[in-house]
């Protein structure tokens, strides 16, 4: 145990630690009734620095990519202390681009003035039209350029690109669309997230999670970010090795570029480069 | 290329993939204008095994884990030619365990008699509670009963075990409940994902990607499973090594022991060991 730390007796740990983790909150009450015995050991100590209050907005708009989203919003909503909201342009339901409809918490007029992450999802055609909206490019670089911290998944990083946020910045996109980022002002970078400054930028979709998991760890500690892990069961085992571009076969990634050629295209033709 | 396979023009590739994609359903459209130029080489063939009619339906209930369904739903929303609908008691939002609220395609009584795969999600106290929800139960039962493939991610084991369809079955769930799988006449098995005849259950919440990505590999093929791969970008690099309980810190095991403890004995007390 550091020097910093404060030990709790191991109810009071259960119960902070079950209130503040969404995913268990019901736990907290049931942690303390008869019947949960206790383990044989009072193991627990949690450190001062657990709790936070951060403010996190995570935005949706049409056609956003929802793993992107709740990759990163499992982790950052067990994040004691801290409040997770879903932002979006109004009320209404928004349609996800593999066809699950979520409802906002907050509109962008209703979005706290002070926040500590704006997280923006990908998409293909939907970001590309996000990147093209008045009203979401303003929220975006406003939000997104007042936040601590503002961070991305997959292609989202386009739409910081697009409010200006990546200028001068090592960042990273999906794959198939690393090679636009230098339209923004962004230089490609290798790792699969990327903290320059004030923006952290995640590869394609499952990235998101691993963002969740950088965040935890920068804003609590390594053993916060171990117990996430583990309660995610983070082992993955894959029926097939292939989602790394650099090591997959050829043929997979020749169909998924032609696939993708399109969007390539039209983000590449909206964002001419800089001359 | 597989005897087995047909050639498709790029073109016909692209529009058909596409379009059954949903994430990138819009490229369809962008790929047959004249901006988006052809890549020099027509390296395209389909399968046509890659086109499929399955029904498949994921199961929301109050306080589900939404990374148990998103994962798998990225996956299985872009297999060729199915139909993903989530299912919910009745038409209402359902908040999932970290506060997201998603709005069901069908309630019970919609749902198609015929359907090849009903998919379980997982959570703690919400999920203890679907487990005696009678109208949940019978859902599960009559629907997982009948369907091809009954599927369950991270604890959504329990309910599947609850509604009598894990009776002499090798199953697993999370890590902190795997223990109590007897309970409902199932022997714990090692795998990520566990498959027995027509049940297939994974393991914690990110399990829920292995999931997908084998029902891929189970229903198309290869190819298709390493297309998705790489379109997920699913190559993991967690900041921290610490998913798998056996080679995880005792520390974080523990408190993640003690944080469960209640829910793992209320399950417990309810599903009494068959004398």
């Amino acid at each position: 145990m550091n020097a910093d730390t404060t030990p709790l007796p191991r109810r009071d740990f259960i119960r902070t630690l079950s209130a503040a983790l969404p995913a268990f909150s019901a736990l907290a009450a049931q942690a303390q009734q008869p019947a949960a015995k206790p383990s044989a050991h009072d193991m627990s100590a949690m450190p001062a620095t657990w709790t936070g209050s951060e403010v996190i907005v995570m935005l949706l708009y049409p056609q956003f990519t929802a793993l992107d989203l709740l990759g990163p919003q499992y982790f950052l909503a067990s994040l004691m202390g801290a409040k997770v909201l879903l932002v979006a342009k109004d009320a209404a339901p928004v349609a996800c681009d593999t066809g699950v409809k979520m409802l906002p918490d907050i509109t962008f007029e209703q979005c706290p003035e002070k926040i500590d992450l704006l997280c923006v999802p990908g998409g293909s055609s939907g970001t590309l039209a996000a990147m093209q909206d008045d009203a979401t490019l303003r929220f975006v670089r406003e939000k997104g350029g007042s936040a601590r911290i503002a961070a991305s998944v997959c292609t989202g990083s386009l739409l910081l690109g697009a409010a200006g946020l990546l200028q001068g910045r090592k960042a990273t996109s999906h794959w198939l669309v690393k090679d636009l980022l230098p339209r923004f002002g962004a230089t490609p970078a290798e790792d699969r997230v990327v903290e320059d400054g004030r923006v952290i930028t995640a590869a394609g979709v499952t990235a998101g999670l691993d963002l969740g998991l950088h965040l935890t760890l920068k804003w609590r500690d390594r053993l916060y970010a171990e117990c996430m892990a583990l309660l995610a069961e983070y082992a993955p085992a894959p029926p097939v090795q292939a989602g790394d571009p650099a090591r997959s076969p050829a043929q997979a990634v020749e169909m998924m570029r032609a696939m993708l050629a399109g969007f390539h295209q039209k983000v590449s033709d909206a964002y001419p480069a800089a001359r």
